[in-house]
């Protein structure tokens, strides 16, 4: 796709410079979105708003909500007040929100006050919900019918307020704003008789999802039911929005990035890494840097207290690295495997010890695999191949029991924390590589002294 | 959800026991497929049989679909040949083709025995496509329109073959199976004259994907334009199938997942954690952990070539633990966020420039930051506090300027791998904190030990 659109973008220039606007205007209205949007981010600024006024209402309005806020906020910066209430009025209530959340206050003015009253308060109703909650991402628009309506009157209502809508294709049935159950517009379709009442038709088995549940749990339960919506409620029981798939495929894409970030010990961030400048992304990695850079000290100190063996020994030394990344390795691998899981909903609190003993076995499998051949290895190259003779099968077998021992503990513990954290209400993502490999690290030199204090002196 | 499961399974457990099979009946109906499928995983095996068998037929068909494959296959085994041919007359062809995929082959000779010879047919097209292609996630079964087809026509034509088909909602309009544009029904619904054709309604712009293309890419198309379903064509632009937005939605968590494993140093795997016993999981982790601990001689070597430097100055060794770990998180930090830009589609080959730019002023920050604390902590804590005489002031001077130029290679390290490996064809996950670990300890030491070499020696 990238590649279509740089031709298409250099052919769309062309035209644009040649002020052949009336084919501009073919061209863009057969494009996507999505894709007319990219042109637009690589046109340069002063012609945006010329290209943009050439798009119908429509197209336009949807192009826009697929900009990044930059772009938005400029081209509003340039529209008259009549251009701003057009582009509203064709927005979805959600994307109208997601605007006012981006927008700096005297652009938020500005749209508020372009913004019809019944949108204006539907706005600050989704605004009034915390980032990250079913509340924020869900829009207000569906599609709502009565028990009492026949197949034919729900068409009727259907056709007359769907345009507005996101989706029509589920359709909730609701009295006195309470959610009694939906229906789907291909099951209305499907019925042959035109005056079956709604109430006969729908499922009144409803799953749906309060205004302040998390939006991961929310997308989460859509993926699993493969949902098209799911509706909100607010605690009264009463309905209040929508969430569409759309919306929760992005949710889980950028939880899963969040995830990610925070698992190679980032301050998760919204704005994209090539829209970051130098300094957002040093504020997103210096947290943890500074906190595991001071958090070597044990380390060091572990050290620093056994300098007369390593004196003696110096051949112990070269094994350090090995030891701790190996160390580390192992920890990550657990810690990530598990906080995935618990991402996912595969895993609880309750399989804690299920997970211990798998890790346990697998801790032994791997630890028996590499100490045979790391003890290979250090005998066939360090000593022959390389001719260390310090490195004695004693030295040998002190590091490879080290090794053993040190992915036992660091499959243990890497495993172990994420399932308490998460039990203990903190973000389990938080507990993967960076942060075990310090404890792994500090933990593995004691080992490693420890042994060679018992076999080497 | 999950408490409200396990409640709901006791209640059902009881109910079995006491062979109330109307009531339990009349609960499961009300039950939604993906939970019921929840139930029978934590049944005994015995008793799935009879439980599945109170289903009715469609709500069984799905319930079937959500099941893991061990179970499926159990109630395979146990059905008679009419039990299954009635399963899998409900199952969608994408659905069948998974079963037939994940089976073993006496159960899968049966299956294809058991499918008409229409889904037959269809299964094994779809099985032809490589794994993680587009065709092999698609469905076959989708609504197409003639061109010339009305407004009414259309409507009778989606009622009549709607029932079997996965989604409805977006029409596809084909000419001897070529693909000439799409509708909805949510279009049709809304406009007002029955006669008018398909041609004049249909959007001719429609975006469609090949059979052989990588069904991440796939998913992600999806998620740009947020359609429900994206149409699949061969290589003589024939429209053969559709992927549905759960699909692609389950694509995008396994892509993610399968990213998280690599970037972790594990071989990703399709099997959920928790159902993997430990020789498993040791296959998974094994091999990346014997290729780091090997490649880790070098940063012996290194050591070892210092040694008479180390035992002279033992005090350079408690810092190397500090100085590796903070080299290799400054490198995963970079490359962990450079292979999810790839993944996302947001970075290519062309902006490496600007992202290794981006990358030294962001290493020429947190190295600034970070010596200065360390400098300060070595000198306050190590020196003053710890009363470690051997720590000196040039000590401390060579500690930190390594440090900052560790994270500058690091980061740089970092960012260029994986867009090279992706530019070559790798992934570029792989490239992630291990192995970024491994080279830059190797570098880091070099650095360490030279810079040593020239103020202390």
């Amino acid at each position: 796709m990238a590649e279509h659109n740089v031709t298409v973008e250099g052919t769309l220039e062309v035209l644009l410079n040649e002020k052949k606007y009336s084919t501009l205007k073919d061209i863009l209205v057969t494009m996507n979105p999505a894709d007319i949007a990219a042109v637009f981010e690589e046109l340069e600024e002063e012609r945006t708003p010329l290209l943009f006024r050439l798009l119908p209402k429509e197209l336009a309005a949807e192009t826009f909500v697929e900009m990044e806020p930059e772009l938005q906020e400029l081209l509003i910066r340039g529209f008259s007040d009549t251009e701003l209430k057009e582009v509203l009025e064709e927005l979805y209530v959600d994307d109208a929100a997601d605007l006012v959340e981006e927008m700096p206050a005297n652009v938020v003015k500005r749209i508020l006050t372009q913004a019809d009253p019944q949108m204006r308060k539907e706005i600050n109703e989704i605004l009034r919900f915390p980032e990250n909650s079913a509340g924020s991402i869900m829009t207000t628009e569906y599609v709502s019918l009565r028990p009492a309506m026949t197949v034919s009157e729900a068409f009727t209502r259907i056709r007359r307020t769907g345009i507005d809508k996101e989706t029509i294709y589920t359709c909730y049935v609701t009295e006195d704003r309470r959610l009694l159950g939906f229906t789907s517009v291909k099951d209305l379709l499907l019925i042959d008789d035109d005056e079956k009442r709604i109430s006969e038709i729908m499922n009144p088995n409803v799953i749906s999802v309060g205004t302040m549940d998390d939006q991961e749990e929310v997308a989460q339960m859509m993926s699993k039911y493969n949902f098209l919506a799911l509706p909100v409620v607010d605690t009264d029981q009463r309905m209040v929005g929508i969430v569409t798939f759309d919306d929760a495929m992005d949710v889980l894409e950028e939880e899963a990035t969040e995830d990610i970030e925070k698992m190679a010990a980032i301050v998760p961030s919204d704005k994209p890494y090539l829209r970051s400048n130098a300094l957002e992304i040093f504020r997103q990695r210096i947290p943890w840097l500074m906190l595991l850079m001071i958090s070597a000290t044990f380390t060091g100190m572990i050290i620093s207290g056994f300098e007369s063996a390593l004196a003696a020994q110096v051949v112990l030394t070269a094994f350090i690295p090995m030891l701790m990344d190996t160390g580390g390795n192992s920890g990550s691998q657990a810690s990530v495997t598990v906080i995935r899981a618990i991402s996912l909903g595969e895993l609880e609190f309750r399989d804690l010890p299920a997970v211990i003993w798998k890790e346990i076995q697998t801790a032994v499998l791997c630890g028996v695999a590499l100490s045979a051949a790391c003890f290979a290895k250090i005998l066939l190259i360090d000593r022959l191949l390389l001719g260390n003779t310090d490195v004695t099968v004693l030295v040998a077998l002190v590091v490879c029991v080290t090794m053993a021992l040190t992915i036992l503990v660091a499959k243990i513990v890497g495993c172990t924390l994420p399932v308490l954290a998460h039990k203990l209400g903190f973000d389990p993502a938080v507990m993967a590589s960076p942060f075990i490999t310090t404890i792994v690290d500090a933990l593995s030199l004691l080992v490693y002294f420890a042994i060679a204090n018992a076999l080497l002196f």
